[in-house]
């Protein structure tokens, strides 16, 4: 049984994600997207994209896409420029969690 | 009266878009795209897209930014390589009429 610590600290290890997301703060941080993605995620912009409802992985590599120089846009890749990839993820976890809608 | 014949066509121009986009059409050819992104347009791979209830001018910038190189993904720049305009905007509306889902 001497190995049981280790065994639990490996389980506890596989249980919690590499990072956690955090809804509440993406809300907050989502509020300056609100301008073309909509308050609920549904764009009011035809050129832009609904983001509620979207896989979270998609958002997250897009929105580091833009950060990060993959993608260019002349509104998205400033407001990308000073996100952490905590911020990224609360974000990514906030509207992939919204209803879809059209 | 001699001006009624152009005054009709400049009125019957302004209601045709200027491409006209083709559902069924749309259908057909985006029978490539559901081994990723789902048979109804709800992605089936979490670090892919869904593309139901999409704003139709979105998907269309886009496909044309991976065809056109803006974009650069390994499945999805040779996907949009041989698309037309028109292939493209059937696609498009094909998928913004599918209803949004997660």
């Amino acid at each position: 049984m001497r190995f049981m610590p280790l065994i639990i600290l490996v389980l506890v290890g596989f249980s919690v994600p590499a990072m956690a997301q955090d809804l509440v703060a993406g809300k907050t941080k989502a509020a300056v997207c609100a301008a073309c993605h909509g308050a609920e995620g549904v764009s009011v912009i035809p050129d832009y994209p609904n983001l509620a409802g979207q896989k979270v992985k998609y958002l997250e590599s897009s929105i580091k896409a833009y950060r990060d120089g993959q993608r260019k846009h002349a509104v998205m890749s400033p407001m990308a420029a000073g996100l952490s990839d905590a911020d990224i993820l609360d974000l990514a976890a906030y509207f992939a969690d919204l209803p879809a809608k059209k």
